[in-house]
């Protein structure tokens, strides 16, 4: 990989070459690709890119860690589409808003980056299966874009794991493990199984390539607004891998002199599950907490990639919001009623966040602001219709509609 | 709309001027909308459209039933991924097969490209609500769309509609009304209530202007393969909407010379409801059938649009083909396993009578074959999970997973 320089320990700053087996430093600290920006800005400019037909994340090829013989891979993972919203944004009173709607990914969230990513990675180690545990998109991602690969799946997720995210995963004819624990549980046995049958590993906080897949999600917004730096990026988290990749795609394109400033990040966590959150506001360590949010994917108490997370909260000079479930559930109906978008609990965490800074005043009414969606709302239904209410239900006839209208007090 | 001459009548014979609001011929037949294709040759070219970066069913507007001023729609419909599916061919011993995954719409269904027409032209007819009867697709579909062009929504569908649906409908802020009774109850009191409170029609065995938008599918299809033309297109077959729009997009093409030959239609209906199929096997009218299949979206026993896709598939020298709900939950595992794309049980129905035809001999093995996959999978997860069965499940430790490893008898 020309392009790439080597993996630098996060912690001890150990240099190791990128092979593509790569997991954590020998310190336990998490390992970042460092890229050769010079070379990248002798291959890749904003023209080449303007005029290159593909729709998917390998447009951006000269930034990602792989190898220029490594294909593409099967499923068409990225540019998901940026859609203005202008009545979102007046309803919250800001200047300007836009939602990125990552549920349309092929398997309906932002992880599908990362798995495509895991999925080029395997190809390059000679590796026939790939394995992870997670709390559900990573997994059912991981096991859609390896079968497309013709790839073999082991997957680890809590029993908690939403039904949506089940049928995926078994229908893409992964070999699922139920664990009944937490997801930290469920991460430990996935590791160990990992190490004794020698998968290539998934886990998005050991093999530092899997970020650099969630990067493009940042590449993205910045090429759909033109280069034109909104002033914050508003994005759930969980596990702390995606807001990092999100940092370090617009970390990239500031060193490739794409943009010329950087964003604010927004972390958006749950209120029952905020550990990163607080180490940031506290100024102390993260420490475990429990998982107390309907919010599956990102419920997570212990948050694997801590340490890149709050470095890009703090880098960017960012914020950090908690809210509750009731105020995910809400957010969840504003986005569908405003811009027909249908998000995950877990994907419109960023979006109840963006409102609740509007209502403490946090967030000026001149910003700009893109929320980003991280899954589709059909991945966990139940917790939807819970939200929602039922239906109004009538026999077929005119008479009982009309009485049922009155009784719900329907406009007509 | 100066690429349109007017709309005529399937049964009659008897024109119409192509207005925003049209509904059926007085003489109760479908109307269907005609071009002038040499004014729409003059417009556009295979290199015109090859040159358009629009990745929406908009960028073929010159072959759609809409005023130059009408603005496109805001959610991203269309320009659905086409996937090679090598590994799947050959299982089926098929020498090509390309699937085309519309479950990565906005809304998750290929009838978000009828919704998005319906909110087009409900704009031009100066029209704030708009209503329609469906088993779900066309609704979630419609609630989505009209949501992100701030339009309201009354929606009728049928007591039996997936959780998934209704959770996105009511996420979309739809008004919704579940009818206790069959689709053709639901269909006739939506009927009903349009006529009386004067709503925008989204019915799409009314309103000609939808199958104008699904037929959009056929456009793509053949744009993606670089217009050389498939043997066969399978799809699944409820209404016949969706059929007749697919087929009247391949004529388009043919009438203004982008593709030099039409494909044959490959109709799949489920075996405990296929009256289209019937009439076309029998050569006699259809006639109403019950609706027995877990298939929701194509449980149709009374065809709004039988007349249109009964001419189509005859017209294309097609294959009918009727699966059972097995041979349909079996297919949407095959298409899991071998490509990553996960079809809702209508959706995969048109690939689960591909591989039958090549069971009973009547599809070469010679041909090349489009299946289309109309709806995603996270609509039904329901279905899904009831046929995949239950996952394996363990207490969080290597004892226990080693014990269930051997228990399944896990390739390790």
């Amino acid at each position: 990989m020309r392009n790439v320089i080597c993996a630098r320990c996060v912690k001890c700053g150990k240099e190791y070459e990128a092979t593509p087996n790569l997991t954590n430093c020998e310190c336990g600290g998490i390992l970042d690709i460092i890229y050769d920006y010079d070379y990248i800005k002798t291959k890749l400019t904003t023209e080449t890119l303007a005029n290159r037909r593909n729709p998917t994340m390998w447009r951006y090829r000269e930034l990602l860690p792989v190898e220029e013989t490594t294909p593409d891979t099967e499923l068409r993972v990225g540019w998901s589409p940026l859609y203005e919203a202008p009545r979102l944004a007046k309803r919250l009173g800001l200047k300007k808003l836009w939602i990125k709607d990552d549920g349309v990914n092929p398997t309906a969230s932002l992880k599908d980056r990362a798995s495509a990513m895991a999925v080029a990675k395997a190809r390059e180690a000679g590796a026939e299966v790939i394995a992870c545990s997670s709390t559900g998109n990573a997994a059912s991602s991981l096991a859609g874009n390896a079968a497309a690969a013709g790839l073999k799946t082991y997957i680890f997720v809590p029993a908690r794991a939403p039904k949506g995210k089940l049928a995926q995963l078994l229908s893409f004819g992964a070999t699922v493990i139920s664990v009944r624990g937490s997801y930290e549980d469920t991460f430990e046995l996935s590791k160990q199984a990992i190490e004794r049958w020698g998968w290539y590993n998934r886990n998005a906080a050991i093999n530092p390539y899997l970020s650099e897949g969630k990067k493009t999600v940042g590449l993205e917004i910045m090429e759909q607004l033109n280069w034109q730096v909104p002033d914050y990026i508003a994005i759930s988290v969980g596990d702390g891998c995606t807001i990092a990749g999100l940092w370090k795609g617009l970390k990239d394109l500031h060193a490739i002199g794409f943009i010329d400033r950087l964003p604010k990040l927004i972390s958006a966590q749950a209120a029952g599950c905020w550990p990163i959150n607080r180490a940031v506001e506290t100024g102390e360590p993260w420490r475990p907490m429990e998982e107390n949010t309907l919010a599956d994917s990102i419920a997570v108490g212990v948050p694997r990639n801590a340490d890149k997370a709050i470095m890009a909260i703090r880098e960017s000079g960012g914020l950090t919001v908690e809210v509750t479930d009731r105020e995910i559930m809400d957010a969840q109906k504003l986005l569908g009623e405003s811009c027909g978008v249908f998000g995950e609990p877990a994907g419109v965490t960023g979006t109840a966040g963006v409102k609740k800074l509007r209502e403490q005043g946090r967030l000026p009414a001149d910003a700009t602001v893109v929320s980003v969606v991280t899954g589709n709302g059909l991945k966990d239904v139940a917790n939807a219709i819970a939200a929602r209410g039922e239906p109004i239900s009538v026999p077929p006839d005119m008479e009982h509609l009309l009485d049922a209208f009155a009784e719900h007090e329907v406009p007509l």
